[in-house]
């Protein structure tokens, strides 16, 4: 659901500022690539840089310049950099994005400049009518963008992890939180509340419509799961023992011979983990990541516990004032403890760091309409067989992430910043 | 869960009379195979008849003669037809169950006839305490086995539906309804509603707790979804129009190449289907079946409407007194229209005739505990990536199914007889 | 190439009896099977003995019934039991041959002797000419079923090995041998040799023109290699060493994770292997069997020497007066030892046993040319990617061999009795 | 086999200069690539430019350098940059060359000039004795860069393909030779012939030793097939005729889809092809390229002829004077029609042009000996299933080629400049 509230005459200036911040901020993030770097797709969910940049592009392009009759930049493009919009046409495979050298990198910054370009002169040149229907997907296109930094983020950390050289994104700081607090369940009355998107601002259709779900008291872990109390799992047996995962999750354990998050790895008898900053070893105090939903499901039986519910986790965050945790714009680029100081009594952790598996599957909220037109395959045709993920991670853009924000993935990922929190029903 | 009710002293010979009715039935339903017709296994998700004969019994030795001392028929079967119970110990591929000419079909039944001897003689000569133990076990048990003969009906018509010369499992009598009657929306309040089992009576541990969800008003159409409506949405290009369909949905009727619902084919312009009963000209009438998930989705979609959350249906099931609908005992083994004089008003085909896929992912209700032990293995390590189905089919025992009864199918499943309800939210 | 003799009027009586030989031969190779083992296929490449006794039946039905007007058994077995002759039509596809459960066992024996009797009528009524034209057909067929006779035992052999229940076809004889003797060069000449067949009776196409083929002077090991030879090449690290092996065999050995011949398996410290007769203690004198090509060829190479060339091999088999060896008829089912008073000096073992893997892939002889018309598939569209083997096996036909005879499977193919006979070039 | 001659005192200098021109030939190839082109791996079988960069440099240091006790440049390039040698240690899998975004094409550069200037010191400071046994392995390591200059041309066209963009490598000249004279049969007596390599210069392994081979009278066609007369077998039904196909071919036509040609493609009607030069029309007097063994086999039969066996095809080429056709030194890139004036009696396009498919399987010759060590895995590990190919093609350089050359590829591989030429048993 893009925001439908109409634009004032003043707002154009305002727009195409943040237009340009956020377009900014996304060659920021690609300027530590070497040239080589930027068309590797280590895996077919990683999608390689150079494809993220001309993707966002092509949306603007699609979405905005295309409909008000502004020449295509390059005809190809259209099905080279579609994602998945069948409205729009046929589209390149995507587990064959990383098989074309051409456009070079310099192409498609070349790409990036003219859109920006002609976006500017089109915003500032069409009339009120125009712009007020073009408003609500421009800022859709900047969602989407931001949404493309997390993963330029996530899958430059998976084509590094490959590479036997590990190379490194980026030199990174130390971690500055402390001692993990011990932790400490909250209790909440559940009830009737309300969860969704309501009032101003932004969301996507999948936030909507605010509406009420019963839920019973429940208990939520005060802070994520730490590296230190996951090990402690996997001391226990925790990738051998059957009876604590779902059937599919222990098929992929033996599959993928699974036995640490992705990117932990053992020298001589130490623990470290691949990171934007190159190995690493693992920070026992910081929240564990890169777990798969079945390893965080698995987790919580082990605890005798549960993962939230998605409804248990926004009633939950809505007693949290303000947003605050490690966001992409602190550029640590990993997940990190508790601060020293932060020990009070309350939810910690409840955003940024690393996203929190959910047990809900990712379905359609009641009186859930999908966007009109060819946006409408933007959420709502993948509500099969994901998880709700909510909260952000160290990678999400700051502003772009809600109490209401419902991201989702497949079950078996784990390249996200993907964690964990507990939850469980109340003791009666 | 099962039954936590202590039965009392005379129990024991009304329980051996289920028993042997149950035992019995299942042997009758396979009568009309041939010795060749037990082995077979034509993909790896429809077991050999054969194999679900063992399997019961397996579950009854297991469960109930090997804890009480009782020496193994054969040691090698606890590991043959031990089915996924990771705690009872290792299995043979579930993809490979076809591939065992050995035991014969004679030692099966001899495995059958063993097994049943020793439990009589085993209920009979046990004290109080542990009939009062094992009686719950005994029961369950029970209901496992009618699962499995409506697997065993599923499996058979998978099985012939592949071969060439086109083999009929029996007889089938004419359908019995005339024409489709006209369908109606019929609407639910909502508000907040009780789903879930309580009271006496068995049911699976994933029907508890009762408890209590919030539900929008709601509607839901009066009567399943007819070959005829279904054969509409084809005509209308249902297969080819990807906004219709859920991407996981659409990936499949390419790589599979979907035309139609399973079973159908076409022949010198006429549609046909595969039944137990061979080729038969599409009932028009007829409730569809043999349909996944992502089609029953997509027919919803193309009716602007969609499939009922499994709370709205239990909801709108509790509207509804008695449970009548085409069963297994009926014989008939296929879904049977609206019978003429029950186009009445209110809600039609609740039960029996085909399940009815929910927009609800398989997941744990609120408070949920599995079974202690290796039982706890039966539905809980299922929850991730499935669909709940709710209602009965035509070949699911009468006694077997309730209101609050959670059937659970991958959304890409076929083989069953599964079929489609129309819901939409009340118009306000 | 068929025998192109013109039959004379006495011979039409001498052929049904060979015919009611050979077919006779088939079932009684049955006999001991269980109904269930009929239609089993425990692998792609090893096809139900249903479908055996049907596909021979319907070589003849399709060759020699067929072309003369005679109606078929069943339209429908036209297109189920042909195995790839493209010319007749289509096929059902190898790999689920054991997916169908009908026709049954009994209707398959219904249709050989339906079969049986209608040629024999035929073949009593047709004239002259017609006899003439359809005796090398006949022959070719007989031959045909002989190697499925072959097949058959190789097949069912595959089948029970895999079942965990260790089912034997029946109970074998012990071995007759004694200590294998110690084995010995013998030299040939080489120079300009001739090989192929010529003169009269039956051949395949494959086995001509018979031509001639310049060798150099070679040696070839005076019997083959015994079990307790190739159990030093285990020992001494055979499948543990890159060095010895062509490097589509160490795939092999790695993806499938070969450490010994198919069927050897090792309890409590001793050697086991698993034959018709059951599970048997390796007997390290015998020749070792259900070796691949790369197995033969890696254990040759750490014998410092090679697999003898087909010209080879039939130059020293002309050397070898008549054709004495373990064949199908002796119904021993298993390679035995050089048998005591055996180890004269002189080539052992050149006839059954176990085929020898050579050197040569299999190929067109110079001059070589199918036979006409669908029957010119049998053996030509084979020629690229096989090995040839000669010299027949323990399970081979005795009057089916012959010096020139080409047996040929893929370089991977481990399921036949295939075995070791060294070569290495002469001493100079 | 290398030289095994002793190189004379003032060799280095000699040795030196021709490495230095082999070695800036490589890199010239490269010049007209973008950066992004070099790490490219668009099918498993082709590599990317970086790794043919790298591979080549990696063979002078692992078999010149590091014996000498030289330090390694970068000791994980030992194991990323090797490319199959078991005995050398780990290496890199095949298939995943591409994923690889460093070492960066400068380090790439880097590392070659790093070792050339080490290889250069080395060579000039070491003694008689150990330049004496260097001499073959350096010479070796020449011929093997030569051989990558080949791949590196064939994997850059596979490469460039299959992106929509058709990018080119470089603007080709036009085709120089005029209308394909007609073909002629020329007879060649057989008898007992000599093939593989004698007598001064370097040769591979596989093409010792020298040896005699019984041929019978056989013909060969003056020239190679055109892609016109390929043409006419495509219009004449040649891809959906089984009678012409080997079986395992046929399976290939089916699973791929194959219809023509690699490259090949139809827009209005018209045929063209992908080229080095990017698209263009197909030249109907060139010789076809880019078939597999299977169509050229496919392609012989429909001819009612054949493919020739090496031995033919090198008593053939025995008869021609000198080595001369179009050579990757040429520029052209593309093989080329006969010349006009070319079309005088006798053998035209012997080399060059295409490689030629020969009916004969790669193995060892009689008496064949790998080198010894490593270097034995060069070649002789590669001895099964896979096809001779004769003569050299348009990208192979002119002083590589040789009668004796023998090139072989798996009988399904196109993405090599493979061609026809037919030849037939001599009529008697």
């Amino acid at each position: 659901m893009m925001e439908d509230r109409i634009p004032g005459m003043g707002e154009r200036g305002t727009l195409l500022d943040r237009y340009r911040t956020v377009r900014t901020t996304t060659e920021a993030l690609c300027a530590p690539l070497a040239n080589e770097d930027y068309g590797l797709q280590a895996m077919p969910d990683a999608s390689p840089p150079k494809w993220h940049l001309a993707h966002t592009t092509w949306f603007f392009e699609t979405f905005i310049l295309e409909p008000l009759g502004v020449p295509l930049f390059n005809p190809q493009y259209r099905y080279l950099f579609n994602s998945y919009y069948e409205s729009v046409g046929r589209f390149w495979p995507r587990s064959q994005r990383g098989l074309l050298s051409r456009p070079t990198v310099s192409e498609i910054y070349q790409y990036r400049a003219t859109t920006d370009e002609r976006l500017k002169e089109t915003l500032l040149s069409i009339n009120e009518k125009q712009f007020a229907d073009l408003y609500p997907v421009m800022v859709l296109g900047l969602n989407h963008e931001q949404q493309h930094q997390e993963l330029l983020m996530t899958d430059i950390l998976y084509n590094f992890s490959i590479n036997p050289l590990r190379p490194r994104y980026r030199a990174l700081p130390e971690a500055v939180g402390g001692q993990a607090p011990s932790s400490a369940w909250l209790s909440f009355p559940g009830g009737l509340v309300s969860i969704g998107f309501s009032g101003d601002g932004f969301c996507f259709d999948n936030e909507r419509p605010r509406h009420q779900v019963w839920l019973e008291p429940f208990e939520v872990l005060d802070r994520l799961v730490t590296n230190a109390e996951y090990w402690m799992f996997m001391e226990d047996g925790g990738y051998r023992r059957p009876e604590l995962w779902l059937s599919d999750g222990w098929r992929q354990v033996h599959e993928f011979g699974w036995q640490a998050p992705l990117y932990w790895y053992q020298e001589e008898g130490e623990w470290y983990h691949f990171t934007l900053g190159g190995p690493r070893p693992v920070d026992w105090d910081a929240p564990v990541a890169h777990v798969s939903y079945y390893e965080a499901d698995a987790y919580a039986r082990w605890s005798s516990a549960r993962l939230p519910r998605e409804a248990e986790w926004e009633a939950a965050a809505d007693t949290v004032s303000g947003i605050s945790g490690t966001f992409l714009e602190s550029g640590r680029l990993m997940p990190q403890p508790v601060e020293s100081g932060e020990d009070s009594v309350g939810l910690h952790q409840m955003y940024g760091e690393v996203w929190q598996w959910t047990e809900s599957a990712y379905a359609p909220y009641p009186g859930y309409r999908p966007l009109s037109g060819a946006l409408g395959e933007y959420n709502g045709k993948f509500m099969s067989s994901q998880q709700v993920l909510r909260g952000g991670s160290c990678v999400t853009p700051h502003e772009h992430i809600r109490p209401t924000y419902r991201n989702f993935f497949p079950p078996q990922a784990r390249w996200q910043f993907s964690g964990i929190r507990l939850a469980r029903d109340a003791h009666g």
